[in-house]
């Protein structure tokens, strides 16, 4: 075995935080070390906790941290968030708020920055997952904000997805993405002690009852394709034992509700274990993965070897003498040749 | 040249919708019409209006297609939002709120769905900005919320982007994704009424410099990747004759400051005129419209081809049998051999 990757089957969190930084960087022995620790992962519960801006999802990120350390678990924390105070810090300068659980070994904390090529931060977030997984976390949290193509995609990675959102900002249920219904498995109502908070209730309330009706008669043209279509039929094959997406109020900047989170998180887990969507949802899960994996290194093997054929297909693109179809259609014809 | 394209040459808005339609479903004469059309492009000024939910995007765009009309202009509009009120009203029910242009046969307004699939909507979005060219727009508004990597995409697809904020929701500067800096060509402050708005354009202001520093240091580690990395690079070239990005204040609602936001959109286009920015820009157009088109035709070669051998690869995964990166790699390979 990848001494390294041993180091972090063993629970070394400088060994984790060397291997995590090797895969970002595609360097050293990343390769290696994730098909080694791959056998040992699975164990880790992930809970997804996504949401616009200023809803509170940091806040109740640090929250859960604290309930689960007291509960003895070991936990990680993906902040894939770029308005997270772990992440936003990159270019206005030290602004991380969350510092107190930086001296717990038992809390690794994981900030992912934005990748310039599509689904490349899909990609590095499976894998530090992964990496957490084998480290030892009992329970990975992985935030995300609720809106953009992959951020669904990287929600999709988890077992139970929270959404998070705050009265009191605008039309927030409406500012939901349609698809969000779908891949919520909890809903949080932060800042409830705000006007407005029961309101909000009230109209997730409508929502979900909503959108029950418009999943199940497979009517609206949101989300049916792909892997989401898949995720929807899960559930209405699970009817018998149907998941009802449960709306927790939430104070968390004074830990109020944090509990009763948490409780949502164990019921939804429980239920996954004693329908078919559990193992569906393992499924999805890994074909999500291995579709990030696999466009990816299609386009970078399809890249080398068309070469610099794509700069003249991108020159013909912009002069109009070709258009993006039948540019890529000869690329690719170019490529199955080569 | 096929029906339905001449009939958009010749600024049918009916034509136009079925095009788009069958563009969306993959159905009917949407690959030939698509060709057809390209020569006839370019024409149009393409405006991304950017920015968190909230701050006001949907009311500014609906303010500067008011502009652009009263300026004699054909304008088109792309929803790419999902809290647009042009796109919101998907699950709960008819919430739109700007229909005054509705019945203006100069304006065309599109609003786009999530698609399942990574990529998809950028891809789709390119392809009606590519119609409403070709129908006559002079202007191409496409608004879509400022965080997530297919949004980073497809603010890309812009000539001119216009990132929007609102004080008084949160950190909104820090709430920023950092990648937002390098597509910016222009900052509005909206909703410029409320306290702290002279804050917010301070600490934009300190943004810009700071970020000017570290585009041209080369130093941070945030999209020095794929395109953005020659944008950054593009902007580093233009040096002697450098855009700096203005700051403009408006209260969309009551349409202060349209003026002057749709002015700082033409002085960046005369800009893009006076230097090799412009030109290198269209370059990064094309390459990406390229890339998302040509890596769509890859997965779906690839995924007819291999067939079946993918569920199994899946499988293998979810077993822990193997790890993505392994799948992937058997996949290519059998791919290639195929």
């Amino acid at each position: 075995m990848e001494p390294l990757a041993e180091r972090v089957l063993q629970g070394d969190v400088r060994a984790t935080a060397r291997l995590l930084r090797c895969i970002d960087d595609r360097n050293g022995p990343w390769r290696r070390a994730l098909a080694d620790l791959h056998p040992h992962t699975g164990r880790a519960w992930v809970l997804g906790i996504t949401g616009n801006p200023g809803a509170g999802k940091s806040t109740l990120t640090d929250q859960l941290v604290t309930y689960y350390r007291r509960a003895g678990l070991r936990v990680g924390v993906i902040a894939v968030d770029p308005s997270s105070p772990f992440t936003g810090g990159a270019i206005l300068g030290d602004r991380i708020r969350m510092q107190r659980h930086a001296l717990d070994a038992e809390v690794f904390i994981r900030s992912m920055a934005t990748r310039g090529e599509l689904g490349g931060l899909s990609r590095s977030t499976a894998d530090a997952v992964r990496v957490l997984d084998a480290w030892g976390a009992a329970m990975v949290i992985v935030e995300t904000v609720g809106v953009g193509q992959d951020e669904l995609e990287i929600a999709r990675l988890a077992h139970t997805t929270a959404v998070v959102m705050a009265p009191g900002m605008g039309d927030e249920v409406q500012a939901i993405k349609a698809g969000i219904l779908e891949i919520a498995d909890v809903f949080v109502v932060n800042k409830a002690d705000r006007d407005g908070a029961d309101a909000t209730v009230r109209d997730l309330e409508m929502m979900i009852a909503l959108g029950h009706e418009i999943l199940h008669s497979g009517a609206h043209s949101v989300g049916h394709r792909g892997a989401r279509l898949d995720l929807a039929e899960a559930r209405h094959r699970a009817a018998a034992n149907e998941w009802l997406t449960p709306i927790v109020k939430t104070v968390a900047s004074r830990g109020e509700g944090v509990a009763q989170v948490a409780e949502a998180v164990a019921k939804h887990r429980a239920w996954l274990a004693s329908t078919d969507a559990g193992a569906e949802r393992q499924v999805l899960r890994a074909r999500d993965e291995l579709t990030v994996v696999f466009r990816e290194a299609l386009m970078a093997d399809a890249m080398a070897r068309v070469g610099a054929s794509f700069d003249v297909a991108t020159a013909r693109v912009r002069d109009r003498a070709q258009d993006p179809y039948e540019a890529a259609a000869a690329l690719l014809e170019q490529y199955r040749g080569s």
